[in-house]
């Protein structure tokens, strides 16, 4: 590729931020312009600015760039946004109305009527909310979501199953990883050799954002697929990986087996396939009894692919069976850069 | 009391067995007379038998106690047996032929028709089987059980709902702590940092045990109660405390007000809270949104409540909720020593 | 006993103010009448303006007691202090000023020549400082110090050895719970399945406070012990409980035999052995290879004794040992208390 | 290079077997040709003998190779031990008495003064023993060793001091993560929230095996350096990397400064430095007060580098110092492998 898109990371010295920087080194089609933080941060070096709570070290190529602030004058065409809900509901509209392309991890816009909520296995089709989007907010520029880290796991999973047999019941226990709380998040205290019941909103979110994703679009909103949901988050002292407990009812009964099959199956869209973060198996099946964890499989594809496995009758609904989501990376920073490399495919940002 | 009660332990170097030995210690109605293990401990000392895994240290009065083998020629009205299920299955059989009342935490005879299976709040009628066991067995003694770890906790708490509202189906989804497997049971590069989604016979134990102590007895068997049970077995990274999260339908939807009104009301029979072991409050309601855990919460009432929170509707069903039991203490030998102190009081041992 | 010595709590919702509360409720000499805190959490109850980090609850007693601020009109004979380092530098001379008699468990006066730092077995006589101390700077009351969670545990386990064979140097490397920052304190993305080979201050702290602990008093000032200290403080994944390696040289070297001798004979002085809250025996040997552990050991003689074990030559200086403190009883709110106990007892708190 | 030398792993079922088996996938010199374990695996697939307990999965190349039995008949030119030292003992010298070079990781012949304990960036030179090992036991073949886990990281730390500055003295102070005691190795229940301050035999290596490394060799055999070593060992709840506080004692008493000046120029030899799977930089110095850490720096340079940190002067001896070690890449197949790819680099096989 003769050059590379310039692109910013909003809220890049947070913990899903510093995923985004990591994924974005020495990524083929986009190059990073601006790094842009609260006015805590802005003018620091990044390296300065950022405790840098992932393994190892920043990529030499961005520690010395100088933190912007939070202002739509960066020079990028794609801006990644890690902001917090409250700060991405009033700076992301200030870039979209600038007329950035803003791929946003935050769930301030998520649940608007014409924002596409997108996995792009899942729902790239949602896309096509972008045009009225800006036609009705008069925004040269847009925004599009990934969903939270849960849901990610779960509906990649389920994407599948629903078209082949049509989901109707979902129940969802999440045995989540601290890094989802972001950094300092979670104290130790309250989870070293402890489980927490309880993430806030967490619930709502999983079973709202379920929905949308395999629900449809028309030409100004999307739609909510016929699906109850029935969540129950929890904190597990784990650090990365979210782990979650499915019970699944469907129109059509599947087998265990010919369940296994359309996971197994499953690529998602061609020109999806092909984008650079895309795993070569968006689900990869594991056949251990005691398999997928969270530790030895969140990794799976670097970190883009899900892991599911125990598919088993329900003695209640149809199926039962467990997936694993790398929370930072499918289930945040990676979704939405594979979301930002979807736009590019499809000629929203170039 | 002029003399307490000579009782001996079965299994009684193993993590449970240590359990007993320790609640044991300075009981109002029960000596320790004897402490029996297999073939390689027997005729050592307790304290070079024994691995002690629980903080601190073995009670004085059995340190030098010497370990006698699996032979019903102890010196005991009463058998407390912690052997693993294949062993159990041999040699609680000789204890009870031999005169011996046995109550056993092993799931050897938990699924026999005629032999009780009990949590003395539940169900301390069903104690009327042992009438019928011993006449067709042609034991002079018997055989007692409690359920196991994480069917103990759930059935405490759903009991005085099961009478209140009618229970139709339950959802179940555990994350349980490391002792539940014994010592050494999970090597700890399994469950360091991670989440391991199968326990093996889990998921069958707690749907069956469910049924039958929510069941009917007559007066030659017990038989479940017409209860759908779907069951998820996830082992986390804690040493003690099974959490539960629970979804569950009813005959009669209660509201979450209902509902906990009922749970902070429960007591059981009047004869069962008078037990030495016995908590004043079976079920401890928590109302901070994020408890009960299992760190903070595993000893209320010294291990022997259940504690109980985050009651909510349930989307799918009626309500949702969480239960935090400690599965050594009242799920495993806190139990079966309540039994013991039931049968004492309905006059089964002397 | 008649009537109790009213006492308050500074820093009371705090996790060291927690520990204070929970080991005075049914204290036999004290009783609660004031817990103060910060200006957010005056005015509320205790209950409310108080996330309860132990396990379990707030004792009954206290939970609706309303929180005072930190002013010196609080109805009470003596202060236990759990406040930070640089609140302490301003209150708890305030306190001292208006007549109380303050046992602080923070840092800022620990190296004041005229303030005492004492655990009672090892230098009780240190409170000799108290008139000296009160004349030169003109207060009816008085500060007494404790000293920090690490030091409290070596210097316990060092006083016999001292005493015997002559401390000259130590090689202190620590392994210390997370509960030992507070809450929220250390961040779980930080320590879960990590170390963190650094606490800010801490080796100072150690070196410092363990010369002054086993060095003499005259009218006037402490003077530092001519012990060299050389410390490598660590944070570990447990989350109480601090496990202390040293390496140790004397003046008179001893044998592992011979200093084992002096760690099971000592007792501490008669009057602090009578205390309340002094444990049967300050220092508890274990004769396992691998012990002692924090989270089997921490709590022996409910968490007021330390365990040392593993005593052995050393390659370089004369003893290798291994010592476990529980950090947050007799490391700091078990040992500002005992410290209030020995006040009563000799007579400067009535 | 046309074509790769065969390569046999012995013990490759085992935790660091399969640390063998994963850094040999894909390496540019060295070829899998024969998986080699004992009698309970021999002749199943090696996915079939194999737990794999390495996050992933094993190499597709390796899955269905049928595992060989611990006889000298495999074809190979190079063997690499994982064997337990009991077995190794035995097995070893059949392999180097059959005519193959064997590296081994196991502790059976590290002290043997003709068999070489190497480092190759510390002392590449004591290959030279291997030509008075061959002659004096009759070998066509031979053993080369490499030192155990946590002496690795010490000693590649300690290496560049050495040379500059004459190592004395060393206090070792060690908190080792969980896979250095294999699969399934510690129970969680011992080290879930929980420090083990022993591990058996681990000071005993740590000081002898230190000494060897840093020491001479003759002709005939290997003289240890003039260097006391006193060690602590620790077991954390840490799944991968060994972190180790040391307090050093030199003949030249260096500044911080000085120190920090040759780590960070540290490289070893030029023809070690060129070897496929050694690092860049085999030193990596942290700057940061709170590091190395061993989640965040085991990974340094593919596990193949130590991390070094918090350089400092040490009270009673000269420097104190952090350093980390990945245990099973460089601290055990790693470090073997290395040692591997110096035979063929320096002509011992080919």
């Amino acid at each position: 590729m003769a050059s590379r898109i310039p692109v910013a990371v909003l809220g890049a010295t947070g913990a899903v931020g510093q995923r985004f920087v990591q994924l974005l080194a020495g990524h083929p089609v986009f190059e990073i312009t601006a790094l842009a933080a609260s006015q805590r941060s802005a003018g620091k070096s990044y390296a300065d600015a950022c405790r840098w709570v992932i393994p190892g070290d920043p990529p030499p190529s961005v520690s010395k760039m100088v933190v912007s602030p939070l202002k739509p004058n960066i020079e990028a065409h794609l801006i990644f946004s890690a902001l917090p809900a409250d700060v991405a509901r009033d700076v992301e509209p200030q870039f979209a109305r600038a007329g950035y392309a803003v791929c946003s991890n935050a769930s301030a816009f998520r649940y608007e009527p014409d924002v596409p909520l997108v996995i792009p296995e899942v729902n790239a089709d949602h896309l096509s909310l972008i045009a009225g989007q800006r036609a009705g907010r008069g925004w040269p520029g847009f925004i599009v979501t990934n969903p939270n880290c849960s849901t990610t796991g779960i509906v990649l999973a389920l994407k599948p199953l629903h078209d082949a047999f049509g989901l109707s019941k979902v129940f969802a226990f999440t045995m989540q990883g601290a890094s989802g709380a972001g950094y300092p998040g979670v104290p130790s205290l309250d989870i070293l050799g402890n489980v927490i019941p309880y993430i806030g909103g967490e619930e709502e979110k999983i079973a709202c954002e379920t929905r949308l994703l395999l629900g449809d679009v028309d030409e100004k909103e999307q739609h909510e697929a016929k699906i109850s949901v029935s969540a129950h988050a929890n904190r597990v002292p784990v650090t990365d990986g979210h782990t979650i407990a499915l019970s699944l009812g469907f129109e059509h009964r599947p087998t265990p087996e010919e369940a296994l099959e359309v996971l197994r199956a499953f690529r998602g869209p061609t020109d999806v396939h092909a984008l650079p973060s895309a795993p070569v198996q968006p689900i990869v099946v594991r056949d251990e009894n005691d398999r997928p964890q969270p530790r030895r499989d969140r990794d799976a594809e670097r970190g883009m692919a899900v892991s599911v496995g125990r598919v088993r009758e329900c003695p209640i609904l149809d199926l039962r069976l467990v997936v694993v989501v790398h929370n930072t990376i499918r289930g945040a920073a990676g979704g939405s850069l594979l979301n930002g490399e979807l736009l590019v495919k499809r000629g929203f940002v170039k």
